[in-house]
């Protein structure tokens, strides 16, 4: 019997005294000096180096982090052979893993993306997906999470400056396009298979904090799905507006940050410091400046 | 300079005399068996050789093929090398390649999946992406598809049973969502550097043969698209419902069968014939079925 996913995040929350997650988003362009090497030196060994001294200085302080697929795909097939086993690196370290894929097609494709990316061994704990395409699409991911008891992070509200385009767009009953897929998001995440001794299903939404009134409603709107908060640090929102995606008691939602502290070492703050304590000081100050927002 | 994708597209189809794609579905289970090979034949290996064979039986017949790279993720890192072997053997046969990956992010993450995707050697001629983040999260494509003459087909109306569910919300002034994202990618399309000798961009849509009343809207509301035409087939469409995809000459759109004609030797009608020349007359029968529809 495989431990529901959303009991095995909220217990590794609940062990770190933080909901956060450390993105994974290497770029060979901002790699610290120390690995860039010679020349001729491969890209990808160095982002391999980086992403396992990022992996060692964030394990302990954050429950989880987030590899994001587009930048190991962006180096080709051997990248996306690193992200695998950059999975596999992160499980290895106690991490919980939440691959960053956003999949998403009609069902008999999205079913092979569930085999790909939830069923493979090493795979990880959870995904991101699209729901935008409708519940059938969503169907096969959600099949796979029960089977192997893993989780998912469907997209309802996205942190990016045009999110509101179309996920605004409302009908003639005041209901927006975001809070018709979070509907829809929540009616998959209920299947009982799906639901951890502490209420939450392994479904969960990824909702922006960049628009925290936005994430306020839907705190209401899905009381049973943890949130996937982005948008802390690089893209702009702070602590307290991450913290409208958490229930009063705490729960509900876990923060991501990726390149404010992975490339923390950049900052004049650690000017001499070794990029690894960089790295491993800004995860720390993040855990501590959610944690104390929502009151943990 | 390169020339643009668009013109290249109409090019082919009036070389082939038919506006049709193949879609590449391998799937380990629906193989020929005289590809099966016996117990510890790899399934990766199969499924090669079944891809060549397919590519061998359409090129001629079809101007382009879309391999399904959900197909390939299911396989692992290998598949995912192997969908980029078969787009390079697909564009050695003289094929157009539109790799169906529907990718889409945050514009610094849609950056990297254009440089993975349409930037790399080798990488598809065109690729399917999914616009419902709004336009920032597409204009990394479309500036990576203009610098390399590369093409795009945005997912506006897709062809599975739910799609209605988002995409048919409609706002208080009669306007659904995927109209709406129509009118983005219409005007993401609209740059001039993306426009090609015969009118039409390189920024193309997804719009599904099964919902031919909508794809008679969106002909009208996006006169300078592409059309990509899924669910001829197995998803139940036919010749006459792809029709609405096109304009009054004829030209418009291109229609993508997968199963139906990768998996016509499972028919009974080509029993004891090889599997390659039952692909080949269904792609052929596919195309004349498509050409007779729009009057080609």
């Amino acid at each position: 019997m495989v431990e529901n996913f959303a009991d095995r995040l909220l217990g590794a929350i609940d062990a770190a005294g933080a909901p956060v997650c450390v993105g994974l988003d290497p770029r060979a362009e901002r790699l610290p000096d120390a690995l860039r090497g010679g020349a001729g030196a491969l890209p990808l060994d160095a982002i391999r180096t980086f992403c396992l001294g990022v992996l060692d200085a964030v394990a302990g302080v954050a429950p989880a982090v987030k590899p994001q697929i587009a930048c190991f795909e962006a180096l080709g097939p051997a990248g996306y052979e690193l992200y695998f086993e950059l999975v596999a690196e992160a499980r290895r370290r106690g991490l919980l893993v939440i691959g960053d894929v956003k999949r998403s097609d009609i069902g008999s494709s999205a079913e092979l993306y569930a085999r790909g990316h939830l069923a493979a061994d090493p795979a990880p704990d959870a995904i991101t997906v699209n729901a935008y395409l409708g519940d059938d699409t969503l169907a096969p991911f959600v099949e796979a999470a029960a089977a192997a008891g893993k989780g998912l992070f469907a997209l309802v509200r996205t942190s990016n400056p045009s999110a509101p385009q179309v996920q605004d767009v409302t009908d003639a009953n005041g209901a927006t396009v975001y809070e018709h897929v979070a509907d829809l998001v929540a009616a998959a995440g209920a299947d009982e298979r799906l639901i951890g001794a502490r209420g939450y299903s392994a479904v969960g939404a990824v909702v922006g904090a960049t628009y925290p009134d936005e994430a306020c409603r839907l705190r209401e709107r899905m009381p049973q799905q943890i949130f996937l908060v982005p948008g802390y640090g690089a893209q702009g929102a702070t602590a307290g507006d991450c913290a409208a995606a958490f229930k009063a008691d705490g729960t509900g939602a876990i923060v991501n940050a990726s390149r404010s502290v992975i490339y923390a070492f950049a900052d004049e703050r650690y000017a001499g410091r070794p990029w690894q304590d960089a790295v491993a000081d800004a995860a720390r100050r993040f855990a501590d400046d959610v944690a104390g927002a929502v009151g943990r």
